[in-house]
Protein backbone atom coordinates (compact mmCIF):
# COMPACT_ATOMS: atom_id res chain seq x y z
CA UNK A 1 0.00 0.00 0.00
CA UNK A 2 0.96 3.50 -1.23
CA UNK A 3 0.01 6.13 1.31
CA UNK A 4 0.44 9.78 0.66
CA UNK A 5 1.27 12.32 3.02
CA UNK A 6 0.37 16.07 2.19
CA UNK A 7 1.87 18.62 4.42
CA UNK A 8 -0.18 22.03 4.34
CA UNK A 9 0.56 22.77 8.11
CA UNK A 10 2.70 25.89 6.58
CA UNK A 11 1.78 29.62 7.71
CA UNK A 12 2.54 31.08 4.29
CA UNK A 13 4.39 34.12 5.98
CA UNK A 14 6.91 34.98 2.67
CA UNK A 15 3.77 35.59 0.90
CA UNK A 16 3.03 38.79 2.48
CA UNK A 17 -0.93 38.15 3.30
CA UNK A 18 -2.44 36.34 6.02
CA UNK A 19 -3.79 33.05 4.15
CA UNK A 20 -1.25 30.24 4.43
CA UNK A 21 -0.63 29.76 0.54
CA UNK A 22 -2.05 26.19 -0.02
CA UNK A 23 -5.28 27.26 0.65
CA UNK A 24 -5.43 30.86 -1.51
CA UNK A 25 -8.37 30.19 -4.41
CA UNK A 26 -7.59 29.93 -7.84
CA UNK A 27 -10.30 29.77 -10.27
CA UNK A 28 -12.80 28.99 -7.54
CA UNK A 29 -10.55 26.30 -5.93
CA UNK A 30 -8.36 25.98 -3.09
CA UNK A 31 -4.33 25.50 -4.19
CA UNK A 32 -4.43 22.21 -1.60
CA UNK A 33 -7.49 20.91 -3.54
CA UNK A 34 -5.35 20.91 -6.99
CA UNK A 35 -2.52 19.05 -4.92
CA UNK A 36 -5.09 16.47 -3.67
CA UNK A 37 -6.69 15.47 -6.52
CA UNK A 38 -3.40 14.51 -8.45
CA UNK A 39 -3.02 11.57 -5.42
CA UNK A 40 -6.66 10.93 -5.47
CA UNK A 41 -6.56 10.31 -9.29
CA UNK A 42 -3.09 8.47 -9.01
CA UNK A 43 -3.45 4.77 -9.43
CA UNK A 44 -0.86 3.71 -7.19
CA UNK A 45 -1.71 6.17 -4.81
CA UNK A 46 -4.09 3.91 -1.90
CA UNK A 47 -4.37 6.36 1.29
CA UNK A 48 -3.76 10.04 1.49
CA UNK A 49 -2.97 11.72 5.18
CA UNK A 50 -3.22 15.78 5.22
CA UNK A 51 -1.10 17.37 7.83
CA UNK A 52 -2.42 19.97 8.77
CA UNK A 53 -2.72 23.04 11.96
CA UNK A 54 -5.75 22.82 14.13
CA UNK A 55 -7.30 26.17 12.42
CA UNK A 56 -7.34 24.75 8.94
CA UNK A 57 -8.82 21.43 9.69
CA UNK A 58 -12.31 21.98 9.08
CA UNK A 59 -11.76 23.84 6.32
CA UNK A 60 -9.65 20.86 4.86
CA UNK A 61 -12.18 18.46 6.22
CA UNK A 62 -15.27 20.24 3.80
CA UNK A 63 -13.22 20.77 1.08
CA UNK A 64 -11.88 17.13 0.86
CA UNK A 65 -15.68 16.31 1.20
CA UNK A 66 -16.93 19.26 -1.39
CA UNK A 67 -14.16 17.47 -4.11
CA UNK A 68 -14.30 14.26 -3.28
CA UNK A 69 -11.43 12.85 -2.23
CA UNK A 70 -12.13 9.67 -1.08
CA UNK A 71 -8.46 8.29 -0.30
CA UNK A 72 -8.19 10.37 2.84
CA UNK A 73 -8.05 7.75 5.45
CA UNK A 74 -6.39 10.43 8.89
CA UNK A 75 -5.58 14.08 9.58
CA UNK A 76 -2.21 15.30 11.61
CA UNK A 77 -1.56 18.03 13.28
CA UNK A 78 1.07 20.47 12.30
CA UNK A 79 4.33 20.16 14.10
CA UNK A 80 7.04 22.80 14.84
CA UNK A 81 8.95 22.27 11.92
CA UNK A 82 8.66 20.80 8.48
CA UNK A 83 10.10 17.40 9.83
CA UNK A 84 7.83 17.52 12.63
CA UNK A 85 4.86 17.45 10.58
CA UNK A 86 6.04 14.71 8.80
CA UNK A 87 6.66 12.48 11.93
CA UNK A 88 3.26 13.56 13.20
CA UNK A 89 2.00 12.45 9.63
CA UNK A 90 3.87 9.65 9.55
CA UNK A 91 2.59 8.30 12.96
CA UNK A 92 -1.50 8.83 10.81
CA UNK A 93 -0.11 6.76 8.32
CA UNK A 94 0.47 3.78 11.13
CA UNK A 95 -2.80 4.31 12.84
CA UNK A 96 -4.67 4.75 9.74
CA UNK A 97 -2.94 2.90 6.99
CA UNK A 98 -1.27 0.36 8.62
CA UNK A 99 -0.66 -2.01 5.91
CA UNK A 100 1.33 1.33 4.55
CA UNK A 101 4.94 0.12 2.46
CA UNK A 102 6.09 3.36 0.83
CA UNK A 103 4.97 6.76 2.03
CA UNK A 104 5.45 9.82 -0.50
CA UNK A 105 6.02 13.37 1.20
CA UNK A 106 4.56 16.18 -0.53
CA UNK A 107 3.80 19.92 -0.06
CA UNK A 108 -0.04 20.90 -0.77
CA UNK A 109 1.65 24.34 -2.05
CA UNK A 110 3.34 21.98 -4.93
CA UNK A 111 -0.16 21.62 -6.92
CA UNK A 112 1.64 21.24 -10.38
CA UNK A 113 3.50 17.66 -9.36
CA UNK A 114 2.99 14.89 -12.28
CA UNK A 115 2.05 11.82 -12.42
CA UNK A 116 5.41 10.27 -13.87
CA UNK A 117 7.16 12.13 -10.84
CA UNK A 118 5.20 10.22 -8.54
CA UNK A 119 5.33 6.99 -10.07
CA UNK A 120 9.04 7.24 -10.57
CA UNK A 121 9.41 8.00 -6.43
CA UNK A 122 7.22 4.81 -5.66
CA UNK A 123 9.72 2.97 -8.02
CA UNK A 124 12.44 4.04 -6.07
CA UNK A 125 11.24 3.59 -2.55
CA UNK A 126 10.50 0.04 -3.67
CA UNK A 127 13.65 -0.65 -5.55
CA UNK A 128 15.74 1.58 -3.19
CA UNK A 129 15.06 2.58 0.03
CA UNK A 130 13.45 6.27 -0.87
CA UNK A 131 13.67 8.54 -4.07
CA UNK A 132 13.95 12.34 -4.40
CA UNK A 133 12.88 14.44 -7.14
CA UNK A 134 15.71 16.81 -8.32
CA UNK A 135 16.29 19.14 -10.33
CA UNK A 136 19.46 20.53 -11.98
CA UNK A 137 20.75 23.96 -9.51
CA UNK A 138 20.86 27.07 -11.21
CA UNK A 139 23.21 28.95 -9.01
CA UNK A 140 27.00 29.34 -8.93
CA UNK A 141 26.99 27.50 -5.42
CA UNK A 142 30.61 28.22 -2.99
CA UNK A 143 30.97 27.06 0.58
CA UNK A 144 31.95 28.46 2.98
CA UNK A 145 32.34 27.96 6.50
CA UNK A 146 32.50 31.00 8.68
CA UNK A 147 30.46 33.10 5.65
CA UNK A 148 33.00 35.26 5.25
CA UNK A 149 35.69 34.02 2.34
CA UNK A 150 35.37 31.15 0.09
CA UNK A 151 37.07 27.90 1.64
CA UNK A 152 35.34 25.02 -0.80
CA UNK A 153 34.18 24.86 -4.35
CA UNK A 154 31.15 22.80 -5.28
CA UNK A 155 31.19 21.20 -8.95
CA UNK A 156 27.85 22.10 -10.64
CA UNK A 157 27.33 19.16 -11.90
CA UNK A 158 27.18 17.31 -8.48
CA UNK A 159 25.13 19.67 -7.20
CA UNK A 160 20.91 18.47 -7.28
CA UNK A 161 18.35 20.58 -5.87
CA UNK A 162 15.83 18.86 -3.94
CA UNK A 163 11.55 19.03 -5.04
CA UNK A 164 8.96 17.02 -2.94
CA UNK A 165 7.26 14.85 -3.54
CA UNK A 166 10.24 12.36 -1.51
CA UNK A 167 9.53 8.67 -1.02
CA UNK A 168 10.56 5.94 1.39
CA UNK A 169 10.26 2.52 2.54
CA UNK A 170 8.03 3.18 5.39
CA UNK A 171 9.06 1.28 8.12
CA UNK A 172 12.45 2.18 7.90
CA UNK A 173 11.57 6.10 7.71
CA UNK A 174 8.93 5.71 10.35
CA UNK A 175 11.84 3.75 12.49
CA UNK A 176 14.64 6.39 11.92
CA UNK A 177 12.06 9.62 13.08
CA UNK A 178 11.32 6.97 16.55
CA UNK A 179 14.72 6.18 17.29
CA UNK A 180 16.57 9.78 16.93
CA UNK A 181 16.32 12.93 19.07
CA UNK A 182 13.84 15.60 18.86
CA UNK A 183 16.65 17.66 18.03
CA UNK A 184 18.05 15.57 14.90
CA UNK A 185 14.54 15.72 13.64
CA UNK A 186 14.16 20.37 14.44
CA UNK A 187 17.88 20.24 12.93
CA UNK A 188 16.88 18.55 8.99
CA UNK A 189 17.08 20.81 6.36
CA UNK A 190 15.26 17.94 4.00
CA UNK A 191 13.44 15.01 4.61
CA UNK A 192 15.58 12.97 2.11
CA UNK A 193 18.42 14.03 4.40
CA UNK A 194 17.34 12.59 7.69
CA UNK A 195 17.26 8.88 5.60
CA UNK A 196 20.50 9.18 3.54
CA UNK A 197 21.94 10.27 7.27
CA UNK A 198 20.78 6.88 8.66
CA UNK A 199 21.65 4.91 5.96
CA UNK A 200 19.01 4.55 3.82
CA UNK A 201 20.06 4.50 -0.35
CA UNK A 202 18.01 7.54 -1.54
CA UNK A 203 17.49 7.28 -5.70
CA UNK A 204 17.73 10.62 -7.41
CA UNK A 205 14.39 11.00 -10.08
CA UNK A 206 13.88 13.63 -12.64
CA UNK A 207 12.22 16.16 -11.45
CA UNK A 208 10.84 19.52 -13.34
CA UNK A 209 10.49 23.09 -13.19
CA UNK A 210 6.85 22.97 -13.48
CA UNK A 211 6.95 21.01 -9.95
CA UNK A 212 7.72 24.38 -7.73
CA UNK A 213 6.16 25.39 -4.68
CA UNK A 214 3.78 28.66 -4.64
CA UNK A 215 5.71 30.25 -2.13
CA UNK A 216 5.96 34.06 -3.72
CA UNK A 217 3.61 36.05 -5.48
CA UNK A 218 4.91 35.43 -8.18
CA UNK A 219 4.63 31.69 -8.05
CA UNK A 220 1.25 32.38 -7.15
CA UNK A 221 0.99 34.38 -10.74
CA UNK A 222 2.79 31.06 -12.17
CA UNK A 223 0.48 28.95 -11.19
CA UNK A 224 -2.81 30.95 -12.22
CA UNK A 225 -1.15 31.28 -15.76
CA UNK A 226 -0.25 27.31 -16.24
CA UNK A 227 -3.98 26.69 -14.81
CA UNK A 228 -5.71 29.26 -17.23
CA UNK A 229 -3.75 27.78 -20.72
CA UNK B 1 41.89 53.42 -10.20
CA UNK B 2 38.93 50.84 -9.96
CA UNK B 3 37.80 49.80 -13.47
CA UNK B 4 34.03 48.24 -14.33
CA UNK B 5 33.98 45.46 -17.37
CA UNK B 6 30.52 45.20 -18.04
CA UNK B 7 29.43 42.01 -19.90
CA UNK B 8 27.01 41.95 -22.40
CA UNK B 9 27.96 39.67 -24.85
CA UNK B 10 24.98 37.01 -23.77
CA UNK B 11 22.57 35.90 -27.01
CA UNK B 12 20.02 35.83 -24.47
CA UNK B 13 18.49 32.68 -25.79
CA UNK B 14 16.58 31.57 -22.90
CA UNK B 15 14.06 34.72 -22.91
CA UNK B 16 12.62 33.25 -25.96
CA UNK B 17 13.07 36.06 -28.01
CA UNK B 18 15.51 37.46 -30.81
CA UNK B 19 16.74 40.27 -29.14
CA UNK B 20 19.67 39.66 -25.83
CA UNK B 21 18.31 40.55 -22.66
CA UNK B 22 20.48 43.16 -21.73
CA UNK B 23 19.18 45.01 -25.10
CA UNK B 24 15.46 45.00 -24.48
CA UNK B 25 14.16 48.36 -23.57
CA UNK B 26 12.20 49.27 -20.33
CA UNK B 27 10.55 52.62 -20.66
CA UNK B 28 12.05 53.65 -23.56
CA UNK B 29 15.82 52.71 -22.47
CA UNK B 30 17.52 49.30 -22.68
CA UNK B 31 18.43 47.43 -19.82
CA UNK B 32 21.83 48.12 -20.63
CA UNK B 33 21.73 51.83 -19.96
CA UNK B 34 20.36 51.17 -16.56
CA UNK B 35 23.45 49.06 -15.58
CA UNK B 36 25.83 51.42 -16.87
CA UNK B 37 24.11 54.27 -15.43
CA UNK B 38 24.54 52.59 -11.75
CA UNK B 39 28.39 52.82 -12.75
CA UNK B 40 28.79 55.88 -14.10
CA UNK B 41 27.18 57.40 -11.19
CA UNK B 42 29.17 55.49 -8.83
CA UNK B 43 32.21 58.06 -7.05
CA UNK B 44 34.31 54.83 -6.90
CA UNK B 45 34.30 53.86 -10.03
CA UNK B 46 36.91 55.45 -12.90
CA UNK B 47 36.77 53.62 -15.85
CA UNK B 48 34.32 51.68 -17.92
CA UNK B 49 35.18 48.19 -19.98
CA UNK B 50 31.93 47.03 -22.39
CA UNK B 51 32.10 43.32 -23.32
CA UNK B 52 29.74 42.77 -26.51
CA UNK B 53 29.36 41.27 -29.35
CA UNK B 54 30.56 42.43 -33.19
CA UNK B 55 26.61 42.58 -34.24
CA UNK B 56 25.80 44.74 -31.23
CA UNK B 57 28.63 47.27 -30.72
CA UNK B 58 27.46 50.00 -32.99
CA UNK B 59 24.11 49.66 -31.03
CA UNK B 60 25.94 50.07 -27.56
CA UNK B 61 28.00 52.73 -28.93
CA UNK B 62 24.97 54.55 -29.96
CA UNK B 63 23.68 54.44 -26.36
CA UNK B 64 26.92 55.46 -24.62
CA UNK B 65 26.80 58.19 -26.54
CA UNK B 66 23.14 59.27 -26.05
CA UNK B 67 22.82 58.43 -22.53
CA UNK B 68 26.51 60.34 -21.69
CA UNK B 69 28.08 57.10 -20.02
CA UNK B 70 31.83 59.08 -20.12
CA UNK B 71 33.84 56.17 -18.37
CA UNK B 72 33.40 53.81 -21.17
CA UNK B 73 37.20 53.35 -21.85
CA UNK B 74 37.09 50.01 -24.36
CA UNK B 75 35.33 47.57 -25.78
CA UNK B 76 36.31 43.88 -25.78
CA UNK B 77 34.40 41.59 -27.77
CA UNK B 78 32.50 38.76 -26.52
CA UNK B 79 34.25 35.66 -25.95
CA UNK B 80 32.86 31.60 -26.13
CA UNK B 81 31.97 31.29 -22.52
CA UNK B 82 31.22 33.72 -19.87
CA UNK B 83 34.81 33.45 -18.22
CA UNK B 84 36.75 34.09 -21.83
CA UNK B 85 34.66 37.15 -22.39
CA UNK B 86 35.86 38.40 -18.99
CA UNK B 87 39.34 37.41 -19.89
CA UNK B 88 39.09 39.90 -23.25
CA UNK B 89 37.18 42.48 -20.92
CA UNK B 90 40.69 42.33 -18.68
CA UNK B 91 42.98 42.72 -22.04
CA UNK B 92 40.84 45.74 -22.93
CA UNK B 93 41.74 46.76 -19.61
CA UNK B 94 45.15 46.63 -19.54
CA UNK B 95 45.68 48.51 -22.48
CA UNK B 96 43.00 51.20 -22.14
CA UNK B 97 43.24 51.25 -18.35
CA UNK B 98 46.64 50.54 -17.53
CA UNK B 99 46.05 51.81 -13.78
CA UNK B 100 44.03 49.48 -12.72
CA UNK B 101 44.26 48.03 -9.20
CA UNK B 102 40.58 46.77 -8.86
CA UNK B 103 38.19 44.97 -11.44
CA UNK B 104 34.79 44.69 -10.75
CA UNK B 105 33.08 42.60 -13.49
CA UNK B 106 29.21 43.04 -13.96
CA UNK B 107 26.50 41.76 -15.69
CA UNK B 108 25.17 43.67 -17.68
CA UNK B 109 21.55 42.14 -17.10
CA UNK B 110 21.68 42.83 -13.26
CA UNK B 111 20.50 46.55 -14.09
CA UNK B 112 19.55 46.74 -10.00
CA UNK B 113 22.74 46.40 -8.53
CA UNK B 114 23.25 48.68 -5.43
CA UNK B 115 26.20 51.42 -4.64
CA UNK B 116 26.32 49.66 -1.35
CA UNK B 117 27.14 46.14 -3.33
CA UNK B 118 29.85 48.09 -5.66
CA UNK B 119 31.78 49.73 -2.95
CA UNK B 120 31.99 46.66 -0.50
CA UNK B 121 33.13 44.94 -3.49
CA UNK B 122 35.97 47.36 -3.89
CA UNK B 123 36.84 47.45 -0.48
CA UNK B 124 36.79 43.25 -0.40
CA UNK B 125 39.15 42.97 -3.09
CA UNK B 126 41.69 46.18 -1.50
CA UNK B 127 41.74 44.65 1.47
CA UNK B 128 41.62 40.75 0.59
CA UNK B 129 42.31 39.64 -2.96
CA UNK B 130 38.73 40.07 -4.34
CA UNK B 131 35.19 39.90 -3.65
CA UNK B 132 31.88 38.38 -4.43
CA UNK B 133 27.80 39.22 -3.28
CA UNK B 134 25.97 35.96 -2.14
CA UNK B 135 22.94 34.96 -1.08
CA UNK B 136 21.68 31.98 0.69
CA UNK B 137 20.48 29.23 -1.39
CA UNK B 138 17.12 28.78 -1.26
CA UNK B 139 17.27 24.80 -2.60
CA UNK B 140 17.86 22.40 -0.16
CA UNK B 141 20.99 21.25 -2.10
CA UNK B 142 22.05 17.47 -2.07
CA UNK B 143 25.47 16.04 -3.73
CA UNK B 144 25.90 13.00 -6.31
CA UNK B 145 28.94 12.10 -7.97
CA UNK B 146 26.82 10.20 -10.55
CA UNK B 147 23.42 11.69 -10.16
CA UNK B 148 21.88 8.74 -9.23
CA UNK B 149 21.85 8.57 -5.81
CA UNK B 150 22.47 11.12 -2.80
CA UNK B 151 26.52 10.20 -1.70
CA UNK B 152 27.07 13.56 0.34
CA UNK B 153 25.07 16.18 2.20
CA UNK B 154 25.47 19.45 2.39
CA UNK B 155 25.10 22.08 5.46
CA UNK B 156 22.67 24.56 3.88
CA UNK B 157 24.58 27.17 6.53
CA UNK B 158 27.41 26.74 4.34
CA UNK B 159 26.47 27.71 0.86
CA UNK B 160 26.14 30.76 -0.47
CA UNK B 161 24.62 31.74 -4.24
CA UNK B 162 27.37 33.65 -6.40
CA UNK B 163 25.83 36.73 -8.14
CA UNK B 164 27.73 39.44 -9.51
CA UNK B 165 29.54 42.28 -9.22
CA UNK B 166 32.53 40.15 -8.57
CA UNK B 167 35.58 42.67 -7.65
CA UNK B 168 39.36 41.11 -8.02
CA UNK B 169 43.20 42.56 -7.22
CA UNK B 170 43.57 43.26 -11.08
CA UNK B 171 47.28 42.06 -11.73
CA UNK B 172 46.35 38.72 -10.00
CA UNK B 173 43.30 38.30 -11.51
CA UNK B 174 45.12 38.94 -15.15
CA UNK B 175 47.67 37.17 -14.24
CA UNK B 176 45.93 33.48 -13.51
CA UNK B 177 43.79 34.17 -16.68
CA UNK B 178 47.40 34.56 -18.81
CA UNK B 179 48.55 31.31 -17.49
CA UNK B 180 45.91 29.34 -17.29
CA UNK B 181 45.25 26.45 -20.63
CA UNK B 182 42.35 27.52 -22.37
CA UNK B 183 40.35 24.45 -21.28
CA UNK B 184 40.64 25.70 -17.34
CA UNK B 185 39.17 29.07 -18.75
CA UNK B 186 36.20 27.43 -20.51
CA UNK B 187 35.35 25.11 -18.19
CA UNK B 188 34.72 27.49 -15.02
CA UNK B 189 31.39 27.74 -13.64
CA UNK B 190 31.81 31.20 -11.61
CA UNK B 191 34.61 34.04 -12.21
CA UNK B 192 35.32 33.72 -8.43
CA UNK B 193 36.18 30.17 -8.67
CA UNK B 194 39.48 30.35 -11.06
CA UNK B 195 40.16 33.29 -8.50
CA UNK B 196 40.11 31.07 -5.55
CA UNK B 197 41.62 27.94 -7.24
CA UNK B 198 44.21 29.93 -7.73
CA UNK B 199 44.79 31.16 -4.54
CA UNK B 200 42.92 34.53 -4.69
CA UNK B 201 41.23 34.79 -1.03
CA UNK B 202 38.01 35.84 -1.79
CA UNK B 203 35.93 38.05 0.63
CA UNK B 204 31.86 36.38 0.64
CA UNK B 205 29.65 40.44 0.86
CA UNK B 206 26.48 40.26 1.27
CA UNK B 207 24.27 40.81 -1.85
CA UNK B 208 20.49 40.99 -2.50
CA UNK B 209 17.51 39.44 -4.04
CA UNK B 210 16.69 42.87 -5.91
CA UNK B 211 20.41 41.92 -7.38
CA UNK B 212 18.90 39.29 -9.85
CA UNK B 213 20.03 38.39 -13.50
CA UNK B 214 17.25 39.08 -15.89
CA UNK B 215 16.78 36.05 -17.39
CA UNK B 216 13.10 35.05 -17.66
CA UNK B 217 10.24 37.00 -18.81
CA UNK B 218 9.11 37.11 -15.41
CA UNK B 219 12.50 38.49 -14.35
CA UNK B 220 11.79 41.28 -17.14
CA UNK B 221 8.28 41.87 -15.49
CA UNK B 222 9.62 42.01 -12.28
CA UNK B 223 12.71 44.32 -13.69
CA UNK B 224 9.48 46.62 -14.99
CA UNK B 225 7.17 46.70 -12.00
CA UNK B 226 10.46 47.89 -9.35
CA UNK B 227 11.51 50.61 -12.18
CA UNK B 228 7.55 52.15 -12.20
CA UNK B 229 7.23 51.84 -8.66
Amino acid sequence: MNTAIILAGGVGSRMGVDKPKQYLIVNEKPIIVYCLEIFEKHSEIDKIVIVVSDEWKDYVEENVKKYGISKVCGYAPAGKTRQHSIFNGLKSAEENAPDTKVCIVHDAARPLVSDKIISDCIIGATEDDGAMPVITVKDTVYQSKDGKSIDHLLKRSELFAGQAPESFDFKKYLDIHNSVSDDEIASTAGSSEIAYRHGMNIRLVEGSERNFKITTVEDLETFETIINS
